[in-house]
């Protein structure tokens, strides 16, 4: 590996390895298969061992109760946890709680820190996010219908939301909401802290996703604020900068969300290679003789290596440039990634047979919940414009709106 | 169209979509986002009507309570069927009873058929097919455990299936068992009908797939015979004559099959279509005026129409000359069908963005189940080297076990 | 075959293949790798034998001289002659020759057809058409810069051409030229017949294509019109219906050409089929072993074989509904047979290795310049729009301008 | 860039930039649509410029004459130079001159060095190499038929080759003889220089390749020898070492060639940007406002990039833990690069409609020349198969022949 990686990250990462297959693996047979009830008491296990081992809330700083890795090391390390469905969540690492927690240290107030940052560091409390609305496309975020009104010291919010990640459980929400009307397109809205035990803000429901109506963190809800009340001192940053908070906070989540992809590709890639080795199509065959196995995996390992080194040169451009400055770079990672998993994932299926569409690996739940990558955060659509913008920009200015 | 349809077809054709439409449809919601009572009310009114408009068991002779439908016609329905999951159920064409049905109908005893065929034409019971073992690959269906040993006029059946569609709250299944280990591979397993309250059969779980352990038609199960006795009179046909029911079984099955995917990649291009046109991006501009939108309904349309034809040709020759003479037209239709329809729903997700991901529309339940269509009834790996053995063998005699 | 075949026509079509096998294909080696003085004894031989053989100019009546075949008579034929390069040409019914035949025999005065098209079914001359312009994109015909106007009982053309096909050595071309420029966007052209011998007609260069100026009918051509003034009696059919002309031109000429693709992919699958089974990896072990050579040749089967039946459908639609009401069909089997057509040729090099890259194969000539189908007539990008235009329409008008 | 980048190397690679787009890419006009003498005199003078300013013989020590840059250092500039299809020879970098430049200087005696390195090294001759037979699959290496018998203290050389590079106007050629039949089957041939002027030496002709014979440098050549005789002396290396060498040849090449293509895909993002931006489709509206030229194009970018990262860490590997250790990277990087290459220009060509299947951009000279990339030097299907073998190989040992 050309980027290089100290001894110390090195030997966290191996750590990390050994705590996922031996602590965390064996759990996915309850997520998979069971009750909420049935994986509670082993991933309580699993979390106090990670906080133990110095892995929880990794990216993190540890004055306030993190781990402290660099972007870079956190990214070298989500790939260790996203081999298993469960990996962050076991390190309080998981969507949208890591965004939530990074959102708040970089841009929040010290009350909002002290009461809702430091809880959700420990692993109190959980937090939602609240931005997609089902009356409007996803692809394009200045187009909102939820608004926060100020009365007096308050907003008074009101609107519908959906794909609000966690919400089934979760204390606080982040909404995203319309303050200025008015304004500028891209300062119209702000985020806002509301705790979902505000009488206005209501989760609706669990939404059933690929066939799932989910649970508590790995659940997505739609929610409802009617004339829901707030302080305004619950508001993130200035009055209209919620795209600019939304901004920020998609670089580096990008960064770990494809790295948890490149995980789960070197997942799919062991566990077809295993089942190749293993399964016999005729005694003394394995399946492993089969040319089209072969390419297959030869295909996964090509294009997970290229998707690797794709992410760590952003991440690189993240961290030595600036978010702004990566942003084609982080558009790129984005659907390129999500494509190269979607593919490999698929394959892995292929190789399993019956065995693959069954729950009794975790292929088919990414199957099923990881399509999403190619939808959320903004569809492989928006962030192809991106890069050809940045492409065509080379040349000239050109009008693309055609 | 070429491949002619008289008249009173194209009129039941009408009919049908007209039911699948107001009668079939609504009952969606249910089947996606409730429970098997929501929707238990409402399938077995539909059930009722299919059977008052002569569309019940649409494949069967009349004389033993069909619609006495021929292949082709069938073919044409099962494409109306198929475009909602409920489709086939409500006509009671459902696999794999309408498999059974066909298995009993052309070579079960008089005694089979009164005891099993008429109550299941009738809707009075459901059936289940025991054929794959978890500890063998499907790909290889001469390689199995299951045996069935004589005892006076019994068979005493011991083994492991699973993927034994419907067994939850079917009165019988169709095990495939070895009865003469010894003979030439193709001539080493029968079929036996057990009926599942026998003592000896015990149906362990139903698998979880893609999320989903089913219930009732709609699952899978994992079941186990354990000195499971039966008259040998259970046996369908003569002894070591399972592969050859096997094949029987499955030339007619694959069209119905294919024909389903091809309703359902009909209702995906209409499902997109309208969202494309209803969805808007900004005000006035709905998604439909993006070129990538246009290109994948495009793309869906040709390839559609394509696969409609290849099955309607070899449905043409399955007719004409035979199951067997069909066998490479058999095994093309199934391969490049699944890989179209898969297609199809991938591109219908993500023109439906977020909204895809749900169960608000059947083209999540389609994406994870119809995943199987590239597995089950061989995976496409074993359909295309038919294929291209017959390529082959246009140019002489080839050995291919390389 | 369900589109059913009289046995006159099967027994055309056997005669049709034994030409091809065994008078055309031994002239491949003249055509691909010697000079046009090599290949005119042979081509000249084979012509005078199409022509006694009753397969000359054969979508012509016979009243003028062609074989009077139907449309999908010549279609069958078209996919037995596309087997090799020179198939179309041996029978004289090579573009554009053939599209210019159909253009006189349906709107060409008395005059026109005793001048231009007797010769022309004669094979005494041959033709070229100039339409697309190198400062124009092709796909908006209906942009252009030739001029045609009327001076007198004459027009004086002026502009520049390119991709004129046969340019080189035709006796005339048939121009398209704006002769209303403030008329309606379809209304402003009209087609004018040129003979090359005009003084303001100049054939400026064959354009090098994919490394190849070709020679005679196995060219493109930039063209000049400088000045050049032609009788208004050379104009075909009314004035401004250059559009209507082209549509009608272009329809049955889309069923000869997608067909002549699919003749081009049995051919690739038979090469493949043959090289995979003669060719050793080690002695006794042939290609045709490779389970990736299967799959490619199983693809191309299923691939090829639905492709034609799309073809065949459009063909019997176009036939029984017309041009205008199977607009959409044409439009889908352009880019569907297309690139069907790329992917079996780049199978079937790939298959031949080192081989296939030389001209010791037809595959490196239909790889580089079937590489067009993809782009003359109207690009991929433009059929897909017109197929899914047509797709929205049946749910509501939509406009598509975004 | 991560991969780190001296300011010298960025220096250099800004120069060599400029001296392509200035001085190499003006010429591209001759040798695409012109003849050898039309290309003669510029590229005469652009090799006398490059060997001024530093670049000739890039990856050669400057004690034999070259520019001493490390593997890394020639892999950038090979990505400038592969811009255009004259870069490399401009640089005297082209294959299989540097090729057989590195083989003579790593494993050459002394009076080999003097008598061919010196005057190659100085562009005063070109050499060929010849590896592959007609009659032999060329993914099977040890199976030829060439024999070179030795006679006292002569080889008697026997047997036929193909796509011999350049052998057209070459001083010498390399050749890959089996020297010891019965040894072990990596160690029966040996690598032995021929001059061409050896009687028993002879061109037969120059294969015709994609529609091209070639010339010069730019062609492929059948050779025969018969009886040729040489003195044992000018073998390479050990007798029995072919493989041993053929393998240290590969490695290194294969950072060059595959950077080469990381320039043609710039090369073609560039071409097609700026056509995209200057073509229109309608007064105002450029292609560029087309989705799917916007998506191709990121596609493009993407690829690209991962491609070339891919390619810097195998060299990154190559240069710290040798050839052998960084076998599979180099097999991955093959078949990786070359479908990303035959991606992109295809992509490249569609944009630019008809002019792309011209001569007028380089585009279809890549086209068609640069689809030998997934064949020679082991077809994507071997290299796939090395990368599966090492994934496999993680997990334990397994049979691969089934």
């Amino acid at each position: 590996m050309t980027f290089s990686i100290s001894s110390s990250l090195s030997d966290l990462l191996r750590t990390a390895r050994e705590f996922i297959d031996q602590e965390v693996i064996p759990l996915e047979e309850a997520f998979l298969t069971g009750t909420p009830e049935d994986l509670a008491p082993g991933i309580a296990k699993a979390r106090a061992k990670a906080e133990a081992m110095g892995m929880w809330a990794p990216a993190l700083p540890e004055e306030v109760g993190g781990a402290g890795m660099s972007l870079v090391e956190f990214a070298h390390l989500s790939e260790e946890l996203g081999r298993t469905p469960l990996g962050h969540y076991a390190c309080n690492a998981q969507a949208p709680d890591v965004g939530n927690m990074e959102l708040l240290l970089g841009y929040g107030s010290e009350a909002q820190k002290e009461q809702w940052l430091e809880p959700l560091v420990a692993g109190q409390i959980r937090s939602a996010f609240s931005m997609t609305e089902p009356g409007h496309a996803g692809s394009n975020p200045t187009w909102m219908s939820t608004t926060a009104v100020r009365d007096g010291d308050e907003y008074i919010i009101n609107g519908d939301k959906w794909f609000s990640s966690s919400a089934d459980g979760a204390a606080f929400t982040v909404v995203m909401a319309v303050t200025n009307p008015d304004a500028e397109r891209y300062r119209r809205a702000s985020m806002i802290i509301v705790p979902t035990e505000n009488p206005g803000f209501k989760r609706v429901r669990n939404t059933p996703v690929m066939g799932d109506v989910g649970h508590g963190w790995s659940s997505h809800a739609e929610v409802s604020f009617n004339d829901c009340r707030v302080p305004i001192s619950n508001r993130i940053a200035g009055e209209g900068e919620g795209f600019v908070l939304a901004q920020a906070r998609l670089g580096p989540g990008r960064i770990h969300h494809t790295m948890r992809w490149i995980g789960i590709c070197e997942r799919a890639i062991e566990l077809m290679s295993r089942h190749a080795i293993d399964r016999e199509l005729a005694p003394g065959r394995p399946l492993a003789t089969r040319q089209v196995v072969q390419h297959w995996i030869a295909d996964s390992r090509a294009e997970t290596n290229a998707a690797r080194l794709l992410v760590l040169d952003a991440a690189h451009k993240l961290e030595t440039v600036g978010n702004k400055a990566a942003r084609t770079e982080i558009s790129t990672i984005k659907f390129f990634v999500a494509n190269t998993l979607q593919r490999v994932v698929d394959r892995a299926i292929q190789v399993h047979g019956g065995l693959g569409m069954t729950d009794y690996t975790p292929l088919a739940f990414w199957y099923r919940h990881e399509r999403a990558g190619r939808i959320y955060d903004g569809a492989d659509e928006v962030h192809r414009n991106v890069v050809a913008r940045a492409e065509f920009a080379k040349y000239g200015d050109v009008d693309l709106r055609g």
